[in-house]
């Protein structure tokens, strides 16, 4: 359940500036299926067509990480922040982008890793090294 | 400041079981440095043992991912935990190696980019689409 | 699905002590439905006195800050910390006090811009300026 | 101390992509100080940019919730995630734009709040009311 | 929904490594129940092993915390994190370790005031007490 | 650094409405040390007022949990939280209250161990099992 409205595509076709994102949706990632965020953000015009092309440009545009990277850096965020939806959309997105098996389950594994010794840095709260500081003051 | 004692080398030296760790600590980083991080587990032997023993097979042991995405996923964990202690190391770690000054910029706007799209996922609550289960229930 | 039982209206009125709470919760509220929340407290009646009390002033009396804009803040919190059940109850209860569409849409753009912009703070481990500080020390 | 380099105001001069962002920020804030948060992101342009761009927008644009209001959800997305630099820069920001010290406390009081019933709706795993679903599904 | 294959006892009986740990989580816990985490982290064999083995020394080790208090210790980290799983087993486990609804009620009383309290402290940014130092630097 | 001012005991002797608070927090610790939480709650003598009668109650009262244990759950809420400040001073109040290294040792085992398999349920978004339901709905 959510706390808006999810639009369907009779209701965005309805809408130009709606349908224009939707277009633009389908016509990157090739495929005719919208998952329910763009749908629950589709309330908010301004914010589903700004969210899409910020969205373009992390995660699609060239650059020395590759997109399926992208993804497992998503996953491991959506994953701490407990945020459901998130990681069950771009764990799919990740799969679409290339995750095999094996680098799923070192995902995983790095990410307990962290949450583990995150766990122990901050029950001991060790101080940084100083040798960590690059603030350059 | 830390809740424990953060051990010094000449009191890691006099107790045989911790020195073995640290030994192994500067021998696989070849480094002489050693991090407060385990000068703080160092209060538990087993503790640090076991951290470091899984750290290494988790971090650095033969895979599909690449010592450094790991190393990216890391702090985006580290990041959404805000543990400083854990995003100055590992950030660290990182840059030892290979991470690139592009590669940490990108780094950032995907996490920044996940925080956001989390967070509007959760204040919309988003209901997961079906096609994104593999339950297999 | 639930880790306690949910008190039905019935069980409710055969115990005085919790009938008091609700009576008085459906008074104030001006509306016969008492959500889950309430139900699932009742089975500990001093939480459930001690927490509705609370709210009460907090979140009902004179005050500074308008209630309605007392739940937006409560919104940014429970989308924060990912609490489903807090992020539909009060998105219903700043809906309840009179939000419009647009100030939702302009919560949605402020919680997702400091996710955001936490995420880059905490990352990069910005250090505070000494401006900011009001210690007196 | 900080991952990165924090850009003085000399390297930012000599820079003039740079310097635009810096002026329209000293120009925007009617102040000649700038916090270290824009001088971390100096090290990324786009980010700074991107960043400074999109904060106008949502914070300072007109809109239904004044700036001041804004500025308390920012807050307490930044006490929940625990992002220290963020507490300090926006309690500065909404003082600056006129939070009252009673403002200030009643603002505590609801984060305080909130923060106790998320706990408890979490620990209780209260399953959400079927009223406050409202995706139309 | 989950973002794997749950395996079924069929299938982990079919793969004698697999079988291994379900026989011993059986033995161990006197129960023919094994609950969906197992299933889950069956899909790889190495880590549904680390965790089971490391889970039986965190958990059921002579130690001088009762196997009880650990699970209270866990309730109170599930539900920070929010993890709506973790709350649910570990509840359980609780209460077959013997928890009482007084226990379980003071658990939550704690909880609670720990969050409301932490808030507090990270809104006002509280200095720590110099004295609150034990890294003997 | 805060982002109130911390009140000391001479501006404290000087409102008897703070005083009286502070000669309880005193009489009850049985310590002349009042720390520096309750010199920024000083701000708001209605909140100090409350924050401590609540503690007391929560921490201190008659119960079926020691207050050790209780400490130890309120060091696990504060470590997940990441809040430095609460980390520190329940730490202090755990040894104070009988906490042993071998205790402490065990606690950060526990919450470790609980945030690595929060990690995994989350990254694998497990199914509750049915049988942990109680709700009774």
């Amino acid at each position: 359940m959510s706390t808006v409205k999810l639009w369907t595509d009779e209701e965005i076709n309805a809408h130009p500036d709606l349908k224009l994102v939707f277009d633009d949706i389908r016509q990157v990632r090739k495929s005719e299926f919208v998952n329910n965020f763009w749908r629950a953000l589709a309330n908010h015009p301004t914010q589903l067509k700004n969210t899409w092309e910020q969205l373009k440009v992390v995660m699609m545009s060239e650059g020395e990480l590759s997109p399926m990277v992208r993804e497992l850096i998503y996953i491991a965020v959506s994953t701490t922040n407990g945020c459901s939806y998130c990681v069950h959309s771009h764990t799919a997105a990740a799969r679409a982008k290339g995750m095999t098996d094996g680098q799923y389950s070192e995902l995983q594994s790095v990410i307990a890793m962290a949450a583990q010794t995150n766990a122990l840095a901050t029950a001991l709260q060790v101080p940084v090294d100083a040798v960590f500081d690059l603030s350059g003051s």
